[in-house]
Formats: C-alpha cells, structure tokens, sequence
C-alpha cells in the first residue's frame, strides 16, 4: 500500500463525473431523481465501470447498486465505499457520485496492479437518500442499515405511485426489503466521500478534510406576540413592536452562537403581521435552527437563547412563545477511520482541518 | 363666552354619535363608506342636526355638508369647524364624527342662548377622507382646498364606476368642483376635534391635548443582500446571513428614533428570502417608515440609518439597495389657535400635552 507508483486516476475520477452528469432531465444543474429512467442509466455506468474495476455487481430490493471486490478472507468483515446517486432537482455534479465514483477508482487501482486486500471491499451506490419523488429520505441506506419499513413503502409520490409500486416497476422485489440490510457485526467501516456542502474548505483554500461528526439538529418555531399599531401616531417607548423585539433576539442568537463555535443557529423563517409599511408589526413568526455535535452545549444554547427570548419580550411588553418542531441525535464517526484519514492527509503535506457535518435536513 | 351657564352637552354629543353609529353596513365597526346609502343616511342626521341648531345648510358639488350659523358681521372671515363623515371599513364610532357633532353643539348653545359672535361659524362633514372607494384620500378636503383636479374625478372603483358617476348618482355637479372651493382670506381658521390615533392620551390618563402639527413622512424600500446556505455547513463567521443584517439595522432604527424623539420610525414590512428553516435568508427586502414635524431631524436620522445601514452590511459582506417610495411634508397648525386650545384646557385644569398627527397613510 505505500508504493508510491500505485497511483489514483484523477483523470479518470474528472471524466466520469462528467459522463454521469448527463444522465439527467433536462435541467440548469443535474437532475437525477430516483426511479426515473435518468436514474437508470446512470446506475447502468456506475455498472460498467465497477465491471471494469473487477467487481462483481448485485442490485438489492431497493435499488442500490453494489459492486464488490473479493479481499483474501473471504471471512474479514468488508470494508464499505459509497454515496447516493440521486440527486436534488438542479444539482450539483459532485454531490453524491464523487463518493461513488471514487470507491470504484480505489478498487480500479487495486485491480490494475492485481492486489487484493485481506477484507473484501464493496462500493455502494444508494439510490434514493435526497426523497425528492416520495419526500422521506434516506430510502437506500435505511434498507442496508435495517431501518426501513412497511410504512415506508406505501409512501405515495405526487401522482399517488407508491414507493413499493416504482420498485415494481423496475422489476425489484421490495417486500423483501429486509433482504439489502447488512449485518453491521460483518463491516469493518464505512467510508464516503463528498463535496463539503459549506465555505469552509474553499475559504482556507485547502482540498479536502476530516468529518467527525454529524451534528444533532433542533428546530423550533416561535412567535412573538406585541401590539400593532399606526406607524404615525405611537411614540416609540409605548409601542410593542414584535419585529424589533425578534431582531433584537436575532441578533442575540448570532452573538450567542459565535460565542459557542462550531455550533450553528439560523433563523431561516420570519414572517411579519400584518405586513404593511405604515403598521407597526403586531406579530412575528419565525424558526430557529441549531446543529452542534455536542449535545450538552447545543441544549445549554437553547437554554441562553430562550432565557434571552423572555426577557427581551418581558422589558418590551411582548409575549414569546416556542414549540419544538425536529430533534435529530447527533452521530460520531469512528475515531480510528478519522486519525487514519488525518494521517493520510498529513502524510499529503495538507493540513488536516475536521469538520461537522450539518446538512441533513 | 366666559358666562359659565353655557355648557356643552355632554349627553347629546353621546348620544348622536350612538345614533350616528347606526347609519353603517353590517360590520364589528362602523363601515360608512362614502356615496352608500349609510352615507346618504347619516348625512340626513347630520342635517337635521345642523337644522336644530339654527344653521342654514348646503350640500356642495363633492358632497360635503356645510352648516353656517350666521355672525353679526357678514364680511368677517368664517371659523370652520369639521371633520370627516366617512369611516373605514370597520372603523371605530368617535373617528371623524366626533369633530362634526362637536362642531354643532357648540353653535348649538350658541344658539340655545341666543348668542351670536361676531363672525360666521361654518360645520362642515367632509364626503370622503379615507378614500376607501376610490383609493385616492381627501376627496371632499381636496375640494374646499381647491386642489381637487379632473383626473381625480375620473378614478374609477373595483366595478369601474367613476367618481364624477359616484357623485352624478347623487344629483351632484362634479364638473363644478370648483364651486366647492373656499377662499382662505374669507377664513378665520380651521378647527376639528378628534379622537387620538395612537395610546398618548390614554397612557397619560389625559381628556384631551393639542395638536401642533401634521408630521412628515418619508418612506423608503430596502433590500439587504447576503448569500443563502445550509443552515447547517456555514459557520457563523462565514455567513452572509441577510436577516441577521436586517435584525442589527432594524435594533439600530429604534434606537435612533428613540433618541431623537418624537420622530417615530417603522419597519412594518419584512420578506425574508428564501424563507425555509433550513436556509440562512440570502435576501430581505422591507420598508421603512419615519416620520416628524421637524424636517431637519427627520432627514438627520433617515442619514443617521442610511449610514447605519451601509456600515453594518459593509461589515456583514452584505449589500444594501435603498428606494424612496413617498414623502410628504409637515404641516404646522396655526400657534394662535393651538395658544387658543392650551389656555382652554389649561382653565378647566387640565395638563395641556402637545401632540402630533402622524396618522394621515
């Protein structure tokens, strides 16, 4: 593994990126949702070129695709490669393939100069984790990780085809769904490349980075009770203002969460009632989304944001009130997959930046 | 006049408005638009009003009522003493007829005592303040002004129904509008009570106060732009978050006002883009309304903001676009008049508070 003649093909990596961002709808971006023909012949490049990396190729009951390329024990738990397929509608052409299309480049490169590792790898192209047809994401992977339901496949798309219906269709057996999950005890790791889905890597100018985590996201929504009234004729200390209440609360939450980095907080939603330019708003409603990594301090943030909501709304004669409306768990990686990538960055001469990742829904 | 005999009745100002209330559309409020049968109807209470009162009646070309209790000397300027008969939809009973029905009781003591001044008061009822037909304000004002014009009298409502046909319907002259028109040397001054817009008064525990003024108004559209992103890639430093701009500018605005009272400014209007829970607003587009009877104030905060503004954005990485909408300028009341008012409510012992009317749209 450390002959410097073996040699990733970036080239290669280039060329197939682009060839499979033409399998898409006519589109400003990429757009290559699941179960579409577009969908299909993408997978079928996806196909030949794990042929050609010497892979064998099976397609579960949920349309993933995964090629794998035998290690020396056939009884070492298997090393796991991949990304999603499908995209969002106007996509960008990295999002997803370069996880894929860079697991088969590894197992080519091994292929090309006949080396088989102890563990078998397989590369995995999962096949509908964006949910833009049936709006419920992570449809593949679920399946491999036993998390898929029956409920799941009755989820109807726009035109009332249901989920289980579109894998008919392809010829698929999706009521035997529980045939694709893999059994976590028989994977040594899973590891996936993908474009940095923030500026952090492009504002250091540095090509790559370390993901530790996936942060645990909490939504709210919130609402801002005041008073309105006409723009002419309230002097400001008697009005109850909701909006300028909710920007002094914004502001708080941005101050609250630079004190707090890495964490992120984003009021993403504001509507201001009435809405007229010559009534003083009345109401304002709004979200608040925060992602961190570290639970504790996410729910101690919250804590100071809402502390800092009360007395904002109490010295302005406003009411606030707040609902929470997601909570998703954080998820660690493996800390032995992530100081091998740190070192195998270092070794590169690039310095190893870790990073959060924060964009599920 | 300083017999203390003579006494306004309370009581039948009271109860005309009660009565004056009926005359309105189905509706939680008074909803009396003008050139509707409720109109026309309360106009004939008004009428019998200003009979009762001694008062010789014409109804102009504009549909106004005018009321004129003759003085002693006929070539000396008239008091006029008015307001609006027309209400919004839903409007409150006090807004605009307290003014008339207070006008006639005055020249209806007057008159219950035999008493004659030296100089003509006219009552008038103006047809159309608030424009809620038309959409074009201080129809009937506009006339007595003289600033009325042809163009006016052709905008037509929702069902294309002009107002010259409006007043036609009523067997009025439109075209001769400006028969309606007053000459200002024939007038002594220009007197309306009416019911305060905003909380002063009431806050202050107060019967009255005097207004010294109408204020001016300048209202702007603004737009900040920043950069969406994922409400969970970005950190906080990297952001362009719009609205987090917005919410700085708008705390800025407030304070500004605050500190230059009695301007009042408003963001009353706030569109946040692309407005989802999960996207950091790349986009804010709202209004800003300011208004003052001190035009050099008005215009030292509305630099004081701009400044304020093109700081915080230049900080932020952000954009900032600002668009003039309207401006209007401030009308003083008449110091002799207003002198008139204070000592009057100063001799029954009560504070004289100055106020101003901020409340024309």
């Amino acid at each position: 593994m450390a002959d410097h003649k073996w040699q990733i093909n970036g080239q290669r990596i280039s060329k197939r990126i682009e060839d499979l961002k033409l399998c898409s709808e006519p589109s400003k971006g990429v757009t290559r949702l699941s179960f579409t023909k577009e969908f299909q012949s993408g997978q079928k490049l996806i196909e030949k070129w794990m042929n050609e990396a010497g892979m064998t190729i099976r397609i579960d009951n949920l349309n993933n695709i995964i090629g794998r390329y035998e290690g020396l024990r056939t009884d070492a738990p298997v090393i796991l490669i991949g990304s999603h397929l499908d995209t969002v509608i106007d996509g960008g052409k990295y999002d997803g393939m370069l996880g894929v299309i860079s697991g088969i480049e590894i197992v080519n490169v091994l292929f090309e100069n006949n080396t088989r590792l102890e563990n078998s790898i397989e590369v995995i192209g999962f096949c509908d984790e964006e949910g833009v047809r049936f709006h419920s994401t992570f449809l593949g992977s679920k399946a491999i990780a036993g998390t898929l339901s029956e409920e799941t496949l009755a989820v109807k798309d726009e035109t009332g085809i249901s989920l289980s219906a579109a894998l008919i269709q392809l010829g698929l057996e999706p009521h035997n769904y529980q045939s694709a999950g893999m059994d976590a005890k028989k994977l040594l790791g899973y590891v996936e490349l993908h474009i940095e889905q923030g500026p952090v890597l492009e504002t250091e100018g540095l090509p790559c980075g370390v993901v530790t985590g996936i942060a645990g996201a909490s939504r709210f929504s919130f609402k801002i009770t005041g008073f309105a009234g006409h723009a002419g004729t309230v002097p400001i200390p008697l009005r109850k203002d909701a909006l300028a209440g909710a920007a002094e609360l914004i502001v708080e939450i941005e101050r609250l969460a630079k004190e707090n980095a890495p964490i992120v907080a984003t009021v993403g939603k504001l509507q201001v009632n009435p809405g007229a330019s010559n009534v003083i708003p009345g109401e304002v409603v709004g979200t608040l989304d925060i992602r961190d990594t570290d639970v504790q301090r996410k729910n101690d943030v919250i804590d100071a944001i809402f502390q800092a909501a009360i007395a904002i709304c109490e010295k302005r004669g406003l009411t606030f009130q707040v609902e929470k409306i997601m909570e998703t768990v954080p998820t660690y990686c493996d800390n032995g997959i992530t100081s091998a990538i740190e070192s195998a960055i270092l070794s590169n001469g690039i310095k190893p930046v870790s990073l959060v990742s924060g964009a599920r829904p």
